[in-house]
C-alpha cells in the first residue's frame, strides 16, 4: 500500500486527491493547504485528512487559522511521516521553493507537476518513459499539452522515424473557473517560441519539434494542429490502427461531417457522466484530420487541460516507487480512473 | 406506477428521463426520436426503451431507417399504449402538432414544454400553482426564466403583498453544445416587451411584473436581476429566512466577498458531482444582494437554463395524474433529484 | 486662448489630446509619458509637444530614458510654466499623487478623471452642474457610467421630480485593446453595492439611486437598465420629446425591430466615419425600451465607455477657467467634437 | 475614366464604393440595393447614386417600394447602360444568378467575389496573376484568407522554390456587426479539408498547399500559422528582406517582446485613423514568428477579413479593361487607399 500525501487542492490537486482514492495500491494520507476556505472545508466533507501548510513555514500559526475557523488540522510536518509520496500541487515555481525548504532529506518520493522547471525532477509521461522513471526520487509530470504531445507522438515514433514535427496550438485562455483572465475578443500569441517543443524533448529529446500558437476565448480544452514529417511514406489506415490502440487517446468521428466542436465533444461527456466534472483525460483526436500528404502527416485534437495530466500522476507514484511496471500501472490506471470506458464511448457516440 | 413515455431526447428530454429513472413511483416506458443517431444509440444502452418518431408520420418508413442504422425500435404509437403520461419533449412548436395529430382523444395525459404556446395546456409551477394543476390532462411546464422567477415571487408574495415587479435579464445567448449560435462580441436587445413577465401571469396573474433585458456571450447560466415594490415595509431577515426554506432556491454569500461570478458556482458543481452534467436544479440566488430599500427590494440570482425546470415536469406529472399532494410530491423531487443535497452543498461552501 | 497639458496619453489621453486640438480656444502645449514607447512616438508624429514624466520625479533620468530611445523631450515640470490647466488622464489613483506631489502650488488648474476618489476635486458633469463648476480650481470629471447616467437624469429631473431609480448594470469587462481581461465566459458581479449611485450623487446629491450588475464577456460598450420612480405620472412621448433635444444623447429605434444590439450601433459609427477611432461621445437610448407603467419609467442605452467623458473634459477645462457660460461650451464641444452630427446620423439611420 | 457600378452594399460593396471613389481613374456611377432600407439611405446622403434591384427581376415593384419609403432611385437596368465594369457584391451564389439573368451578353465587364464558385471567372489576386487577368470579361476576387495567403506566397515563391505549403488556419467565426453568429465557447473544425488550399490554387496551381483548422469565439480577424517546405535552405533575413517590399504586407515586431494580438493590432488602425472603419487592408505579419528550420519555414499572421480583397477590386477593375499594367495598378490602388501609409505607420509603431 503506497501512502500518498497532497500538497495543494486546486485544479490539479482536487482531481490527483480523487484519483488516487480510486487505487486499490494507494491510500491518501490528506492533502495541505495554506487558507481554511470553503476547498478546506470539502476536503473534510469528502473526508480526506487535511494538513495545513503555511507559505512562511509557520504552521501553528496556520494551524491557528483554520481552528479559529472551526477547522481542525494537523500540521503539514505531520504528513511527512506517514507518507511514501508527496504530489505537490502547489501554484507553478512553488514546488521548487517546497522541495527545498520541506521535502529535501525526507524519505518520501516526490512528484512535481508541469508547472516547475525542469531540474526539479525527472520529466515525465508515463506512455514515453515510465521505465526510465523507476525508483526516481523526484518526477515532474510534464503539463496538459506537452502530455497530449508525447501521447501522440510516443506512438507515432513507434509506427515510423519522425524527421520533423510542428504543432501550431489554440491555447484556451482560462480554465471555465477563472473568471477574470482574458482575452475576451484576440487572438494572443503565446512567448515565442513556444514552451511546448522544448518540453516535449524533455521527455523525448529524439523528437525534432518545433512548436507556436496563440491563446484564445475559449475555456474548454486547447486544440492542436499537427504536422509530422516521417523517414517512411506513412498510411493512414496504419496510423489509425496503431493509435486507437492506445487507451489514452480517443479517435473520434462524426458520422461523416465536420470534425465535432470542443463544446459538443465535453456535452458528451457531461452525457456520459463517467468521470467527476465530466473530465476527459483522454486526448480526443480528430479522426477524419489524419491525413497523409507525401511523407507528411496531419492530425488535429483536443486536450482537456484540467484533467489529462492526472492519470500520470498515478503512474509517476508507481514508477517512482518501483511498484508496478509500466503496462501493469497504465492498465490500473486507465481502469480506475475509466478512460477505458471513456474511450469507448466517445468512440461509439462519435462513429 | 405511473407509466411515463418521453418524445423527444434532446437537451431537456435526456434530463428528463434520468429524473423519471430516480422516481420509485415511476417507469420510463421509453424515450422518442426520429432519428438514428448516436444519441439514439446513448438510449439503448442506458437501457431507456426506444420508439422511432417522424416529423410525417410515416412510422415504419422512420423504423426501417433505425433499422438500416442497426437499431431496433418500436413506432411511436406503440408507446401510447402502454403510458399513462407523456413527457413532449420536442422542439418549440412541434409539441403543438403532436398534441394535435397524435396524443388528442388518447387516454394518457400530456406534460409540454415552456416553447409552446400558452394554450395547449394550463401552465405549471410545482411551487405556484400545483393545486390547480390537480387532474388536468394537459400541463404546460413554463421556461426555465419563468420558474425561476416564480419561485421566487411565490414565497415573497407570501410573505409580502406585491405591488409591482420588476425584472432585468441577462440571458445566456447559447447552451454550451450550441456551437453556432451567438453573439460572441455584443449586447442583444431581447423583444420588448420580453415575453417572460406575461409568461410568470399564466400562473400567477395576481403579479404585477415587467420584464427586459438581453442576450450576451455567456453559455453557462441567466442572470436576473429583481426589484420588487411591496405594500409592506420588506425586511432583508425576513426574507432570508423565508427564501432559506425553500429548498428548489440556495442562497449564496462568498465569504464576506463580492457575490460569486455564475463560472464559479458552476465550478462548484462540477466539484460536487451530486447530479449528472452537473446541473444545478435550484435557483442560485446571491445572498448578499438581497437589499431593501424602502418599501422595494433588490434580488440578483442565477438561473441555470439546461435543468431548473427538469423538477417541475416530475411534479407535473404526479400533479396531473392526482398522484399526490404538493408537498409530498415536491420533497420526493427534491430528495431523488438532489435538490436537497445540492443546496445544502452550496450553502455550505458559499457561507 | 487656453494653454492646455495633459498628463497621461493612454485611452483617454490620447482621446483628451484629439479633442482639444478640436477647439479655436485651447492650444495644446502637449502631453506627458513616462515611458519612450510606440505612442510616445504617435505623439510625436501627431505633433503634440512631448514632456517626460516619471513616477519617482526623476525627470532628468526620464528625459535620457527618451533620450537613448531617439526621442527627444522636455521635462514635465517644463510643461507646468506654459498652461493654464493641465488634464490628468494617468492610472486610477495616481491622479491623486500627482496633485500632492507637482500640482498643489501651482497657477495652473487641473483637471481629473473619475478613477481618482470624490475628494480630489468637485465632480462635473457639464449638463447636471457647470455652473457651480465655474472657477473651481480642481475639478474631477466622473466616469463613463457615471456620465451616462448623469446626461439622462439631468433632463429627466427636469421633466419629473425623480422619486428612485434603480440601475442595473451590463458592464463590459474590458476594452478592445485589453487583451488579457476576463472573464471568457462568466457573469462576474460588481462589488455590492455598485460605486456608480453613490458617484451620480456626488454631482447630483438630490437623486435617490441605488446602482448594481456585472460584468460580462463584452469589450465595446457597456449597456444599462434603468427604472426610474417620478412623483407625478410620467408621459413616454414627453420623455422622448424632453430627450431628443439633448445633443449628448441620441435615441435610436430600429425601423419597427426589435433595438439594435451594441455591436449594430459600433458599426454604424464605423460607416459614419464621423470621429477617430469610431468613438460614440453620444450615450445610446433605445427609443422603443422608453416605457412608462404607472409613474415608474423604464430605459435601456448603452455608453462607449472608451470616450463618453471626453466632451465634458473639454467642458471642464471651460468651467474651471471661467471661459464660458455652460449653453456656450457645451454646444462648441458638441459642434467641434461633432456630437451634433453622430446624433443626427445615429437618429436617421436608426429611424 | 471607368464608370463602374456596384451591385449589392453590405460589408464588401460599401467598401468598394469608397475605394472606387478615392480612384481618379473612376467614376462610380452607382449602387444597387434591394431594400430600401437605412444602408440605402446611407448612400443617397454619400451622394452615390441609387439603383433598386430586386430578387425576382421586378425593378418596377421594387422602384416602388423604395419610393414609398421616400427614396427615389433609378432601376438596375438603367445602370447597365452607363457602366464600363460591374463589381457584384451580391451574398454568395447570387453573383452567379446575376450574371446568367442579367449580365451575360452586356457590353460591361464582371468582377465576383470569393464567395462564388470558380467557374464564374477567372480567379484573380493582383500580386499573383495580374497579367494572366488583362482584358478577362469575368473576373472573381479571391476571399480574404486566400487573399492573405496569395500575398505571402506570391513573393516566397519568387525567393524559393515552395516544396510544400502548409496552413493552418484560426478563423474568426464571426464579422464584429453579425450578432447571431457563434461560437462563444468552443473550437469548431472547418470542413475538411478546408476550400482554402484549393482556392489558392485557382490562382498559383504551381503551389501544393494544404489547410485546415476552425473557427474560434473572436471577430476581428483571421490568423494564420504557415509552415513552408522549400527547396533550397532559405534564410530569415532573406525572407524578411523580401516581403518588407511588399506594400500589401506589413511586418510587425513588438519592441522585443511576444508579437502584438490582433485586438491590439486594431486598436493602432483605430489610432492611426487612416483607413474608413478602421480597416487594415494590409496582411499583418508577425515578424518575430518568421523562423527557418532547415529548409522549413514558420510564419504567423493576421488576416482582416472586412477589408484586405478592396484593393484587390479595384486592381481587378483596371486588369479586365486593360486601363493599366499590374505595377501602375497596384501602386495607385496601395496610394489611394492608403496601404502605404498603413503600412508605414504599423510598422514604425511595432518596431
Amino acid at each position: 500500500m503506497i501512502s500518498v500525501g497532497i500538497n495543494g487542492f486546486g485544479a490539479i490537486g482536487k482531481r490527483v486527491a480523487w484519483a488516487v482514492s480510486q487505487q486499490d495500491d494507494m491510500k491518501l494520507v490528506g492533502v495541505a493547504k495554506t487558507s481554511p476556505d470553503s476547498n478546506a472545508r470539502k476536503a473534510v466533507d469528502i473526508g480526506y485528512g487535511l494538513f495545513c501548510a503555511d507559505k512562511d513555514l509557520d504552521f501553528e500559526a496556520s494551524k491557528k487559522r483554520f481552528a479559529d475557523a472551526g477547522i481542525k488540522t494537523r500540521v503539514l510536518p505531520e504528513m511527512f511521516r506517514e507518507i511514501n509520496v508527496i504530489v505537490d500541487t502547489s501554484p507553478g515555481k512553488v514546488g521548487a521553493i517546497n522541495k527545498e525548504k520541506l521535502y529535501d532529506g525526507k524519505d518520501f518520493h516526490m512528484i512535481f507537476q508541469g508547472g516547475e522547471k525542469e531540474k526539479i525532477g525527472m520529466s515525465f509521461n508515463a506512455r514515453a518513459n515510465y521505465n526510465k522513471a523507476l525508483g526516481q526520487k523526484s518526477l515532474r509530470v510534464v503539463s496538459c499539452n506537452t502530455t497530449g504531445l508525447l501521447r501522440v507522438l510516443k506512438p507515432m515514433s513507434e509506427l515510423y522515424k519522425l524527421k520533423d514535427v510542428f504543432v501550431v496550438l489554440a491555447r484556451r485562455a482560462a480554465d471555465p473557473k477563472e473568471d477574470d483572465k482574458g482575452p475576451i475578443n484576440s487572438y494572443v500569441p503565446t512567448e515565442l517560441p513556444s514552451h511546448h517543443a522544448p518540453d516535449v524533448q524533455t521527455v523525448m529529446p529524439e523528437i525534432d519539434i518545433t512548436s507556436f500558437g496563440g491563446a484564445l476565448p475559449m475555456t474548454i480544452m486547447h486544440q492542436h494542429s499537427l504536422i509530422i514529417e516521417t523517414e517512411e511514406k506513412p498510411d493512414e489506415n496504419e496510423i489509425i490502427e496503431k493509435l486507437s490502440k492506445e487507451t489514452r487517446l480517443a479517435l473520434l468521428g462524426n458520422e461523416g461531417k465536420t470534425p465535432p466542436s470542443s463544446s459538443t465533444v465535453i456535452e458528451m461527456a457531461r452525457d456520459l457522466n463517467i468521470t467527476p466534472r465530466n473530465d476527459i483525460m483522454n486526448i480526443v483526436i480528430l479522426k477524419d484530420t489524419i491525413k497523409t500528404k507525401g511523407n507528411k502527416i496531419m492530425m488535429m485534437y483536443y486536450v482537456h487541460q484540467e484533467s489529462d495530466a492526472v492519470p500520470e500522476n498515478i503512474d509517476a507514484i508507481r514508477a517512482s516507487l518501483k511498484k508496478a511496471s509500466q503496462a501493469e500501472s497504465m492498465s490500473r490506471t486507465d481502469k480506475t480512473l475509466r478512460l477505458d470506458l471513456m474511450k469507448k464511448k466517445l468512440e461509439k457516440y462519435f462513429p
